[in-house]
């Protein structure tokens, strides 16, 4: 029976020097979401595939991880769609759940069957891993955490300024400096309708996106290919030459758009979100960017999306205000706006910048050496008195060579070593070792709590 | 396209409330585990159906949630696999992965995979959810957290005194008085051995394991019904009457078992631990109970079962020694012990017994009342100075009616309400109401912030 074993592809363990890291963040980030107000919930790692089917899009639907019915899935099933050509049709006989994909439709259907339990406005949090069958590559997993922050039932723009403050003091504590970079779903309508082009909004942000990789003149080649007329693309010039601050371009922006309702209300939108998070103060860079367009189907307001100022990586967090969450599952017009940080870009941020703090990895703060039954038991009474002051320590179980015992204290760089040997058991004292500095120290317990907490 | 949406038996959603008492639970074990020198890792939520099947019996396998493989799960398999009769074999053609169903073969499978990275003696621990597709029912779910602790690479007893020592330190911690039972496998086979009957120890120890509920002639009637003669019934009976404290039924088991070499061993073991446990302190109850037998397949050594004393419910806690964790994955011989914290349970004992701290559900400490555009400006910059003293709030952000905002902060269990209205917001102060006391005290920022931390 014996095997090499593996785990799927696109899936990871995490030894313990990688959870330490991943800890860090996930703490930091839960921390800064409580001290926002946020609450928490948790949704199951299931969910009915009806709840999920047709939300991600026919690509989205085949990237659900699907779990096989329990017990005879085959009993009742059309035996005409047992073959290969109508698999599609077969899976939601024989597949009744699925994991989720992401935590928005979760929580969407979380709003609407506890929406008599929930206290409007509701500021949500949740971290929790999601699950897609996409293909493994580097930086993209199967299995993967998301942490989001949405408040529902508001359409108050003091919550675009309340969520960018949110940003600004997780990446302030990550130590990562960012530019966040928003912009507004209505101020990309008002544009396509502005060069006469209302129906080619997606085609016009596609291309408009590309800007700073292949420059104006392939933008505006590519815009012809997707049927954009030549005044169209002469009309959208102005546009694709805003530059300046963000007062300078909302400025200018507000003059091409003043003569088209939904832009110019965009634009007051974003005014309203800049000018507030500007008066509060903010660590980050703060940009305008007409070009920005990430999940133009669902947004339909602020669109927003963090980047690493010393790190080239794609976006580390992202998010939006929408108008209609809930509308699939029967509650329409529910409002919000949320967050979503990526926990494993972040991680790879971190890691490029080196930018962890000391000492995270190791459990314990001191290993005491075994030298037998008598000082074993000597020394589980000093372990107990450390730990009652709240010091993580541990006692080699074994009674082994001492360079053994110092190589395993070395390896999980654990910072002290205590010894109780039989003089130190029979004064009632031990002897602490300073691994980073090679000093050591006979001392009382109490003396030894005192030198490792000081 | 509407419907109203569920979530798949025996799953749950958690609310805010319900998160934050198992939030509890799960900071305190894991604080602990930290304390005791434990390292965490993390596995992937899905394995290899090959690591999985076959690992917790036929019944177990059934129990596993199988994925169904992406694409066209139907390519290439065999025609005549496809009906109802065959489902079984078809199962594994069409699904190569399934939903962990514990955090021990995980484990193993982790240990096997990194030999060359971890260093023994190896401390982990694990808290991660589970799945089963048990038929749901009051307290058993299909999804579940475990909380796993295990030393691995090492056969010293310290390791069970340690374990012991966590327990009782986890429970103090939660307030949960308990009684520890503890028995050893080889006790279990030394008395099967001693009556005659070395091939029946599952039989007797299911027997003996009723003898509280149904006392000890039903046992004896239900021993004969399971082939026992009424010669081992007989020598049985000194085993049953064992009564007295720890040291009493240490010494009589000793006596009894004196001439059954492995039946001695266990005592021995046994009186090492209780022992050097006993030396060190423990709040909880130690007790010996010979009909002590969980996982009786699997443990070779001690067996530990943590019972509530002031709640009924089953095992809160419980773990034992192994010898070949990972034999079945070719890395024979690897010895360890561990314990298994059952947190859904825990919670019941906390629920049942109100053993919650106070004001454990509140988000924000402070909810700022919205009274308009300038007032919500000036809230904002009180806001961000409460937070920078680590002060957790948030501001309305919708001008609603006054009642209503109150009304809010009420059901989030808010316990300060914060006011700018137009007079504080230019002489800079803010309106502290305290809303359990329902006293109000006009103050500077500073001034409220020692109020609410003070």
């Amino acid at each position: 029976m014996a095997q090499k074993p593996s785990i799927p592809k696109g899936t990871r363990d995490f030894s313990p020097a990688e959870m330490a890291r991943r800890n860090y963040i996930f703490d930091t980030i839960r921390s800064v979401f409580h001290l926002f107000g946020y609450h928490q919930i948790e949704t199951p790692s299931m969910e009915n595939l009806s709840t999920l089917m047709g939300k991600y899009g026919e690509e989205g639907d085949k990237l659900l991880f699907k779990i096989l019915n329990s017990g005879n899935f085959l009993a009742g099933v059309d035996p005409n769609l047992l073959n290969e050509e109508t698999f599609l049709k077969l899976t939601p006989q024989i597949a009744e759940k699925g994991l989720r994909y992401d935590l928005t439709v979760p929580f969407a259907r979380f709003v609407v069957q506890h929406r008599n339990e929930i206290q409007m406005p509701f500021r949500r949090f949740q971290i929790q891993p999601v699950w897609r069958a996409d293909r493994p590559q580097k930086g993209r997993y199967r299995e993967f955490y998301q942490c989001d922050a949405d408040v529902v039932g508001s359409d108050s723009l003091l919550n675009e300024v309340e969520l960018l403050q949110l940003i600004d003091e997780v990446f302030r504590r990550l130590k990562i400096r960012i530019a966040i970079k928003l912009n507004n779903r209505k101020v990309l309508a008002g544009i396509a309708e502005l060069i006469g082009a209302p129906d080619k909004m997606i085609d016009i942000t596609v291309a408009i996106d590309k800007i700073d990789k292949i420059g104006i003149e392939k933008v505006n080649e590519e815009l012809s290919e997707r049927g954009l007329s030549d005044e169209s693309i002469a009309a959208l010039q102005p546009i694709l030459q805003i530059d300046g601050t963000v007062a300078e371009r909302l400025a200018r922006l507000e003059e091409l758009l003043r003569d088209i309702p939904t832009g110019a209300l965009g634009v007051q939108e974003l005014r309203e979100v800049t000018e507030q998070t500007l008066a509060l103060g903010l660590d980050a860079e703060l940009d305008l960017d007409v070009s920005l367009a990430r999940g133009l189907n669902y947004y339909t307001g602020t669109i927003i999306e963090v980047k690493a100022l010393d790190f080239a990586i794609g976006s580390i967090t992202g998010g939006g205000r929408y108008d209609n969450l809930t509308g699939v599952f029967g509650m329409p017009g529910l409002s919000g706006v949320g967050i979503s940080f990526g926990a494993d870009r972040i991680y790879d941020v971190l890691n490029g910048l080196n930018l962890y703090p000391e000492q995270l990895g190791a459990a314990s703060q001191v290993m005491f050496v075994n030298f037998g039954p008598t000082e074993a038991a000597a020394s589980l009474k000093a372990v107990k008195q450390l730990r009652a002051a709240g010091i993580s320590c541990e006692l080699y179980p074994d009674l082994a060579k001492m360079k053994k015992q110092m190589a395993y204290a070395n390896a999980a760089a654990i910072p002290y070593v205590a010894i109780i040997g039989e003089s130190e058991a029979a004064a009632g004292t031990l002897t602490l070792k300073n691994m980073a500095e090679g000093t050591q120290a006979t001392l009382t317990v109490a003396e030894a709590i005192a030198a490792i907490k000081g």
